[in-house]
């Protein structure tokens, strides 16, 4: 079966070593899931080539697209585009375009460090981006962002709007027991119906007024409108708060 | 080699779907950091048997301490304690302990699925808990925490009690050159004391005084303070805004 979905490797030291709280994972998850392209998986992982190396390529096992944060600099640390390479098999080459748009944005004569920035994957593809000179580095469905989260949002922007998802149908449970008083109901419906995605999600908060939060989810809405039902029906009488 | 660190893997489909941000994550970077435990990776992975074995496995090749999050309550989404007997190779077992535990703790007597509390896998010790019933279910050194971050929060300092980590001796430099014009220097010195992690992070915040932040870290003291006096002296002068 061809992998569907997205999965994401965020690079990373800096995340790993808290000098920073990684902002890229949480907004890809959300502009993701706006979309409609489920994320399975997200890994961080240290600037490391061989971990970067498994890292995409399991990526590309798991999903058909795949986002790397981080690691595209002109410095040491960033390894990103030769584990990429290496990943799917393929030689480090200079883009000839992308060195021409390194010199027309220089101001004095480039640095040799600064020329590793046209280095990519061969075959590498470079998605122009509105409003700014530098495009998003792409090679099949592996798209290499930025780590600096501004750059990392806009180049998104410019990947996502090439990109087609399907929205997923949620409705919520909200109910006064807790989980092990309704965990029977809860599998029976998860178990006869595999196609529909159910959570549940304990509350350890006295202000809430309610104990367990379900989630109901699908692509197809009839089938979370029937889930609901059969749990409204399988759940004991007054349990369910509310729903949405 | 023996595997040092730690490694962590968080289940949650409610995280991979954008219904919740990931607290525990970065909670459990932060704290690693603070007590001197290096994190190797982080995997955020959905509530499937398969993909969790195979992140646990992959984490304990990589690290001495595994940390998962999430997936050890009552029901059908709960399958963290089956995935982590199976990556470990190990049968799952009804804890004695945990049963006179959750007994003790029912009001009434406890359902069928309140007792799948008590499984785990075969060798697992509980690590009691100040000022709760709920102790912290471990096996060698893998801690399966609750993915409920007030839970997460409690069980992760009991856990941390007990193991001993090395803090990490960290100084920066802030420049006011871009990356490219300081990278053949920041190379010279990464290669010649690869001891020494250095990072460098670049800026695209036109309110700052620097463009570029370069951290430099070890656990020995003096490798640090002799990598940032190479890189004083080998970077263009007035390049250092300040040093930290």
């Amino acid at each position: 079966m061809e992998p569907t979905g997205a999965a994401a490797v965020i690079i990373g030291n800096e995340v790993l070593t808290a000098k920073v709280v990684d902002a890229n994972g949480p907004h890809l998850i959300k502009r993701l899931r706006e979309v409609g392209i489920p994320l399975r998986t997200l890994e961080i992982v240290p600037d490391e080539v061989d971990l970067i190396v498994e890292a995409v390529a399991r990526a590309r096992l798991r999903a058909k697209y795949v986002f790397t944060s981080g690691g595209i600099g002109p410095t040491h640390d960033d390894v990103t585009v030769r584990a990429v390479a290496l990943a799917m098999g393929r030689k480090v080459v200079r883009l000839p375009e992308m060195v021409a748009l390194i010199r027309e944005k220089a101001v004095d004569a480039p640095t040799a460090e600064a020329m590793r920035l046209a280095d990519a994957p061969e075959g590498a593809v470079l998605l122009a981006q509105p409003g700014s000179w530098y495009p998003v580095l792409t090679v099949e469905d592996v798209f290499m962002l930025p780590g600096v989260p501004q750059l990392f949002r806009t180049q998104l922007e410019a990947v996502l709007a090439q990109l087609r998802g399907t929205p997923m149908h949620l409705r919520v449970l909200y109910l006064n027991l807790g989980e092990s008083a309704v965990a029977a109901v809860l599998d029976r419906v998860a178990l006869d119906m595999p196609h529909v995605a159910i959570g549940s999600y304990p509350m350890f908060d006295r202000s809430l007024d309610y104990a367990v939060k379900v989630t109901v989810e699908s692509v197809e809405p009839d089938a979370v409108e029937q889930a609901l039902a059969r749990l409204q029906t399988g759940l004991p009488a007054g349990s369910v708060v509310r729903t949405e």
